[in-house]
């Protein structure tokens, strides 16, 4: 999507053809740089220091990590090191574990002068699935913003969670995917960004991509959408997942269970955005069964912010020794779910819609 | 209650008989200090510059101012003209003006050389009249963390929104009263303490009075209490309220309509603490028909907190040019609502009750 000026996907190999290039994401909103990343140790540290962010992300800067290591040393022992490494950079992301695996099997069977070059083939070829993938669930959530359109003049209000945008994943994003294809058959649609505290991923993430992009949107407090649909003023609600098990609930990003009631309660369709890769058919029970992420207090006592110099400050809110909690994640019972958006289709959060899907993909393959 | 190591309540006569005294709130949780009052025009500006805020506070604060007028000049010109400033200081708090009308029309038909006294006298009243209308509420409320504690041992996990604590009143708070209540029952109680962004109520002044009192609490983003009452985590929700209609709906901070969705999803009691003086019977349809207040966007964009070197600097959030939205209420469904705590006594929110109590209060008077 457009970034300062121009296309650019979250993550590209550079001109020279040693080193791949990001997005720095610790910045934003406030600040714009790259950084090149010209080993596996330099991916491990921009993957740890949350540099990139966002699952799909995750995985395909793994798997240039692993490029990178075979460029330098394409031994059996010096990319399964580099593996450990990357893996252990995010502990509770599936989906790293998930690309270095592949990685590693792809390569593996290859004798050593001819992995770097099959890395690197690899590394593109995931970006380019993730692409793929959320370009066909921009274009199956876009029939879902039509409709809203059709009924509204031309006009769509969406509210949105986190961000599950282009930054989170190479390009086009999840969640936002279809409200960029929108943008693209000349919708007028305006996104109601929620904050998301504590770590403010949409007053600083979604509300910066949407705003690069040009798409109209304003930003809110977590607090503010039961109210606005109260009032008529939210036309659906579609969040992104980290993880859907087999009954359609949703875990997600902290606060999109109390989004789910307040659109349950005010009629309002709640989609999510599910690239089948966070599928988990071995989960049953999603609320006693995903284990939840509870992360360091001082992301809810504390909160970083461009002071009046320009300079990134961190302040603190709370008084000292007040103590915080910060579970970093819910889960929204498939009973509130509206639909799941996938790359293979719009589908019904239910066991059977979903276990018939994933059979469809695993014979079928590519996205619709 | 307690405060830096004393009893105090949040405003008081000064010892020289010509000052009132209060604790700015602008600068907690951070730092401790208390500002003379020595004029209607202080209080003007510390009813506007949110020093004082909390409409029990504010009224009782505006009292005071007219009193301070008072000794400078009794006159009807005078007290007129202050009444005038220190309504139009904070012109959506409807307890302002009732305090400020209740001091002229005890005023007026007095001798201007006996006002001054009799204003002094008055504000006291008010003054104390607000602290019995919350032990009374804290009474009652009391009875509902009782039946809690004795079903689990002895211990109750409260879960509040905003600050409706001792701060937002002369003392002991409406929705926190019952807390201080069973504190001084031995009751093991323990508050989840929301955010309440974007002002951070809860995050600055609830954690700051509760860590005063010796009240064992947790601050929370406002996204995490669907959570926490989904694994059991929450006994009860108890919040404050600005106004509630003659159906019960209940005005309060932005965000309690979620909480009160997530309590009844799981089927934990969500209380209100109603001082009589916020029961507003000329409201039939809550929802359509109480202006909610759009505040400045800023104080969505930007917050205060203090820094590293012990300074308060106020860091921008969000990126140059995203708009952001600041709805500051928003209505709870009386459908929602399990009961009403009042000085009276707990009743259901439902319009014969409320008619009942109204009439009750009427004709009896003082809180039992």
């Amino acid at each position: 999507m457009r970034a300062m000026g121009s296309h650019r996907r979250t993550i590209w190999p550079a001109g020279d053809g040693a080193a791949v290039e990001v997005i720095d994401q610790r910045v934003l909103p406030h600040d714009w740089r790259t950084l090149a990343l010209r080993s596996a140790d330099d991916a491990v540290v921009a993957i740890r220091d949350m540099v990139v962010r966002g699952a799909p992300l995750i995985g395909v800067t793994a798997a240039y990590g692993i490029a990178l290591q075979a460029c330098a040393d394409a031994g059996d022992a010096a990319l399964r090191r580099a593996a450990q490494a990357l893996i252990a950079a995010r502990p509770t992301a599936v989906n790293l574990a998930w690309a270095v695996d592949r990685a590693l099997r792809t390569l593996m069977p290859l004798a050593p002068a001819d992995r770097a070059e099959a890395a690197w083939a690899l590394a593109g070829a995931m970006a380019d699935e993730d692409v793929a993938v959320n370009r066909a669930i921009g274009r199956h959530g876009l029939s879902l913003l039509q409709a809203v359109a059709a009924r509204r003049g031309g006009r769509v209000d969406l509210l949105t969670h986190c961000n599950a945008g282009w930054l989170a994943t190479v390009d086009w994003g999840t969640a936002l995917a279809p409200v960029y294809a929108a943008q693209a058959e000349g919708i007028e649609v305006h996104v109601w960004v929620d904050e998301t505290r504590p770590r403010n991923q949409g007053a600083s993430l979604t509300a910066w991509e949407l705003a690069q992009q040009g798409v109209a949107h304003t930003v809110i407090a977590d607090n503010a959408g039961g109210h606005l649909m109260q009032h008529g003023r939210v036309d659906l609600v579609v969040v992104g997942t980290d993880r859907v098990g087999a009954r359609g609930d949703v875990c997600n990003k902290i606060g999109t269970y109390l989004k789910a009631l307040a659109a349950r309660d005010n009629g309002i369709p709640f989609h999510v955005a599910m690239p089948l890769s966070t599928l988990d058919l071995s989960i049953g029970d999603a609320l006693a069964e995903i284990p939840i992420e509870e992360r360091a207090a001082r992301e809810q006592t504390h909160v970083v912010g461009r002071a009046a110099d320009g300079s990134l400050v961190e302040v603190q809110l709370v008084p000292d020794g007040s103590p915080a909690a910060n579970p970093a994640f819910d889960v929204t019972p498939a009973r509130l779910v509206s639909g799941l958006i996938t790359e293979h289709g719009c589908v019904p959060a239910e066991e059977g819609a979903l276990r018939a899907l994933a059979a469809r993909a695993a014979a079928g393959g590519a996205p619709r």
